[in-house]
């Protein structure tokens, strides 16, 4: 099996992913943070030192303010919702995911308005056609940093840079960019920063990440047992508890830690380095092909992690199911739940084919891909 | 380390519950319903497996109907918010755990009434007590149905028959029974159900399910990509999407189909049988013991899993302490999220220390740790 669905998941993990999840299950399987035994406070240790290792990564000072959530789509509608009041206002950019355009399409109904700024057809944004979009009620400026169709990457910093100008929250969506690009939330002005943990973090499924570097009000949108202030039916008013009800994934938690690691050790620099080598060989080797319509950026310095494509006369579904059943080739067609994104780049009717590459692709593997969509073009 | 946390996560799990995580990490670590390759259609196929295990379990026809969440938490706030509106009233225990009362309270903020039924100092609610509490514009009943300070069980088949006689909604907090007694939705009359993963059922942290016996509307807390209908900027109307959003914890779940299969394999009849007499014992061996103070129903056909204890003149931090560092044996102390079950049962100022016991928990131990119980009061 080739893997190429790294932006719905990364397959492989690291080994010592694999093997800090059974460790947490088997050595110290207890439920951190409630009991006082020591099982249950190695749990806890292992949960706050994933906090130091996530503020560390994105440059936030306060691990406290590192919020563990179930998925990337339950810190965006945290976030989102958290702030946005009625009468509110929020921009966003064609380009979004259905995580963050359907909370932001519901919370219409309390009365929160939207703007949703478009992009070019290679998924490329205007940061002053966001600028523009900026009104006297503006309260929160919400993008991607990679779309997770186009690959395409967004200007968070100047974005940043805007919304620090302007007094506006930036809600930054990290899903295909957190663990392969830098994120500086203190350097790019960035308020919150929403993530997977089972994506470029490398961690286990059922992880997801906010982190809050504003001292804006969140409010929560769950309440229960934190642990804290057991004596109180109110939910507690500090960080991190205050947005963490119920049992932690711990399992999930300990594999995403050792993702982490394996990033600061590996460093981000030379993660995306290759990946990028790998998309530029994967588009030269296709882009050949006159049958192979190639989405997103032409200039490689803007594409980060996803090649989506469609082969001229194959309905993407049938691509993707020879590409698996044929050469054992693993890639997703159709939509991304990303429908303004698609109807961008003209994909809306007939979907896509992508292919998202991650640490552990190797070369051989991505002429193997290009191989097999050539012959599949030939064959139809 | 002898383990008896059980009511907080149970700890071991079986054996087939780690192999199913790693093999759902290793074997088929792909996104499940996201994909169309054979790594994605299998873990779609596992989670709706679980799905099929957890209606069989709990008696309820349609597997679609069965949402996986986070943890019981987080279930828990999907059922109360999303069944509540303004000007709706929903009735409730002192024994709930504050998964259930934080959010009660926090909608109180909405317009949504709340009354709190007093219950006994061994924590047993009367149903006449929480019929009259009903009003005219009663929507919802919730209750636990094991209290998780005290072990008490309530008496949810009458409940789900007042609600049925009186047409009210009723919500079942399943976190400390679920795996352990026998549930039956329709039999009982339960529309709603919510529990953990990790605890009764024996699966890995961070899985929570809840299922739905009801066609009342429930509004989704979360929108976000579902897989399904990614064209339409707006959730999904049919179940599970519209309740699930994101990423799921896949192996999570394949642990908890683990677990369930083991629960079904073995019988809650067996796994139950073999708990009571262990807290039986456990009881009489302490009981003797005048400075021991045992909390919650005499009569052990009222009591599942736990049973907390004060000993006279030690604070309950201080006897956990001494179990865990002179003995090995794991337990809670404090207060355990339950305020006011605290304070039904006059701990609110003191805590308690909690055993929890586990289908895994052996006589040897039980014995070892009343034995530690008596010593430690002996030595003050």
């Amino acid at each position: 099996m080739i893997y190429f669905d790294n932006a719905a998941t990364t397959y492989p993990k690291p080994k010592t992913v694999y093997q800090s999840v059974m460790a947490a299950m088997t050595e110290y399987g207890a439920n951190p943070g409630r009991g006082s035994h020591a099982m249950a406070i190695e749990g806890a240790r292992v949960i706050y030192e994933t906090r130091e290792l996530l503020a560390q990564l994105f440059n936030l000072d306060d691990p406290m303010r590192v919020i563990f959530t179930f998925n990337a789509t339950d810190a965006l509608n945290q976030a989102i919702k958290g702030v946005l009041n009625s009468g509110d206002h929020v921009v966003t950019t064609a380009m979004e995911h259905n995580s963050v355009l359907r909370p932001i399409k519901e919370i219409e109904k309390q009365g929160v308005e939207n703007t949703i700024v478009q992009c070019a057809s290679d998924g490329r944004v205007n940061v002053k056609d966001i600028e523009a979009a900026v009104k006297e009620n503006t309260k929160l400026v919400a993008t991607t940093h990679v779309s997770n169709l186009t690959g395409t990457i967004m200007p968070i910093e100047e974005i940043g840079q805007m919304c620090k100008r302007k007094n506006l929250l930036y809600l930054v969506d990290g899903s295909q960019s957190a663990g392969v690009l830098d994120i500086d939330m203190k350097k790019y002005n960035i308020d919150l920063l929403a993530m997977p943990g089972h994506k470029g973090l490398l961690g286990p499924q059922g992880t997801g990440v906010l982190l809050i570097n504003c001292d804006s009000v969140i409010r929560q949108l769950k309440e229960g047992g934190t642990g804290s202030e057991s004596s109180s039916m109110v939910q507690p008013d500090f960080y991190p508890d205050k947005l963490e009800s119920g049992t932690h994934n711990l399992p999930g938690i300990a594999g995403l830690n050792a993702g982490i690691k394996y990033i600061l050790n590996k460093g981000t620099k030379s993660i995306y380095s290759h990946e990028k080598k790998l998309i530029d060989l994967f588009i030269n080797e296709i882009k050949k092909n006159p049958k192979i319509k190639i989405y997103g950026p032409e200039d490689i310095d803007y594409r980060c992690g996803v090649v989506p494509i469609n082969i001229e006369g194959i309905d993407s579904s049938d691509v993707a199911y020879r590409l698996d059943t044929e050469y054992g080739i693993a890639v997703r067609p159709g939509l991304h739940c990303a429908p303004l994104a698609h109807k961008t780049i003209g994909t809306d009717k007939i979907g896509a084919v992508r292919f998202g590459v991650g640490p552990f692709n190797k070369k051989p593997e991505i002429l193997a891909a290009a191989k097999a969509l050539n012959e599949i073009s030939a064959n139809q």
